[in-house]
């Protein structure tokens, strides 16, 4: 089934112990089209500077994206830098360029309006709001969200939260929106914000050392996957985006079983995200590799009672 | 079959933001008896001082271990004081009083050298190599240590290394040990460090973020019990092995699958520990309670591809 993306496509600067990049292509909507290109067809809505390449367009659009929907808009490409130390779990932001990014004003074609899985990215929850006004065929939700917001636009997220139907964070920020240190307890608090109506699920990542999924009262644990090279942890979180929702999309089933083996397949996309450098990882995997780390998954979490 | 922990027997006073205990029964003989308790009956080599209560004796020999080593000698019983803030995984170490333990030279009773399980705790490992060399019947050997020993003694704990079976540690100290920040190449280089024809497999513990087995070539992922209320992580390391080892002896299976249902069986003793101050949880739990969390472990952590 269609799935829509919001988010921002964009030129990063990553340094890392391990190598640096120079305006990489990047940004949320970037890393989760790519991450879900193999289990679907999404489109993006986001908008780019007059920098912006054709090839980075072609590569998109070649693995399947569907790309009518990235404006190209006069200024600049939106663009970030970072840089990691060795531990890759704590990175510091060199700088933010918003550029065109600073009045993107996300505005659904027709035929987005339609798609039946949407998937909320990282913009200020207003906006997230007002495309969820216009993605009237959208039948299950998936929301992204910051410190920034949390701290910022409280009541503006909480309202958005009570219209999607699964919610995707990391520790610190759900630690930070339900004011509680410990974490299953925090689940249960921002499960309650949230709409029952909506069968809502929550999903709380915690890097490398994995993630918890949560709904109705079910708990579900997966580890990162193992990895002896890790090279730049930029858009793990987005991958695993686009590999959960894509999986879903793929699927169309939101059991508690399909919602469990989806986070796998988000976590098997965010695996690969980094392995290299930027969003490259991401452009050339087989099918059968992502087979593969399906079953290293079970192997590496089953045992027999 | 038997299992023989060395290790300290201890009086403790530890703060926690949820509670403070004086003098309660600690020590990582104790945890690990304890904990080892559920599944075979353990003998323990110690040594405490005269004001050690008979009362704390008689609860350990009512929960079945073998105490007929714990040997009572002139002074005052081994103390540790420990403080922890709302972040349960960093601990303030307020004092430590060795006591007896300071001159303690472990000789093995006779019909203790028979024990085909052996647990070497966290002592020097001078001392671990001497306890090996008189458990003749030993077949399968636990090992731990600590930072300060791999700092102070890294040939005589390398020495200990190549003649055990299983080495648990936690992140922080494999990571120092082998000189390498990656988990997962530090874990093979520490099995390279171990004897090949031990056929020797590795426990890496991650607190709250669980553990990882390494055995052959194998990698195996268990998260912690996921617990709304933690009062008091000390002895949970312990508790682990406990629960690790006694479940090994009490099956005498050293296959991969029967590795993974005993840290399975480590990791339940461990959340008990946690939920009470000091080692008072350990002291009252049924099996069918332990039966519930392999279930509830199960769930959290199976999913069909």
């Amino acid at each position: 089934m269609d799935i829509l993306i919001i988010g921002s496509v964009a030129y990063d600067t990553i340094e890392t112990p391990f190598g640096k990049v120079d305006d990489a292509l990047g940004g949320s909507g970037t890393y989760f089209s790519l991450a879900a290109s193999y289990f679907t067809k999404p489109k993006i809505l986001a908008v780019v500077g007059e920098d912006f390449k054709d090839s980075h367009l072609s590569m998109l659009e070649q693995k399947g994206v569907d790309v009518s929907a990235i404006k190209k808009t006069e200024g600049k490409t939106f663009r970030w830098g970072g840089k990691y130390g060795f531990d890759l779990n704590n990175r510091e932001t060199l700088f933010t360029e918003l550029n065109v990014f600073e009045n993107f004003n996300p505005v659904l074609p027709d035929n987005f309006k339609t798609c039946q899985y949407l998937f909320l990215g990282n913009i200020h929850p207003a906006l997230q709001n007002k495309v969820l006004q216009q993605a009237q065929g959208a039948k299950f939700v998936g929301l992204d969200s910051m410190n920034l917001w949390i701290e910022n636009s409280r009541q503006e997220l909480l309202e958005v939260l009570k219209r999607v139907n699964i919610f995707i964070i990391n520790d610190s920020e759900c630690r930070e929106l339900s004011q509680e240190y410990n974490l299953f307890k925090a689940a249960n608090k921002i499960l309650g914000m949230m709409d029952e109506k909506k069968d809502p699920a929550l999903i709380i990542k915690q890097g490398e050392f994995g993630l918890f999924l949560f709904k109705g009262g079910k708990t579900f644990h997966l580890p990162a996957f193992p990895l002896e090279n890790v090279f730049d942890p930029t858009g793990a979180g987005d991958s695993f985006a686009g590999g959960f929702m894509g999986f879903l999309a793929k699927t169309g089933d939101h059991s508690w079983e399909n919602l469990k083996r989806a986070s796998v397949a988000g976590s098997i996309m965010a695996s690969f995200c980094v392995e290299q450098m930027g969003a490259k990882a991401l452009e050339e995997i087989s099918q059968e590799e992502i087979a593969n780390r399906f079953s290293q998954f079970k192997q590496l979490t089953h045992f027999e009672i």
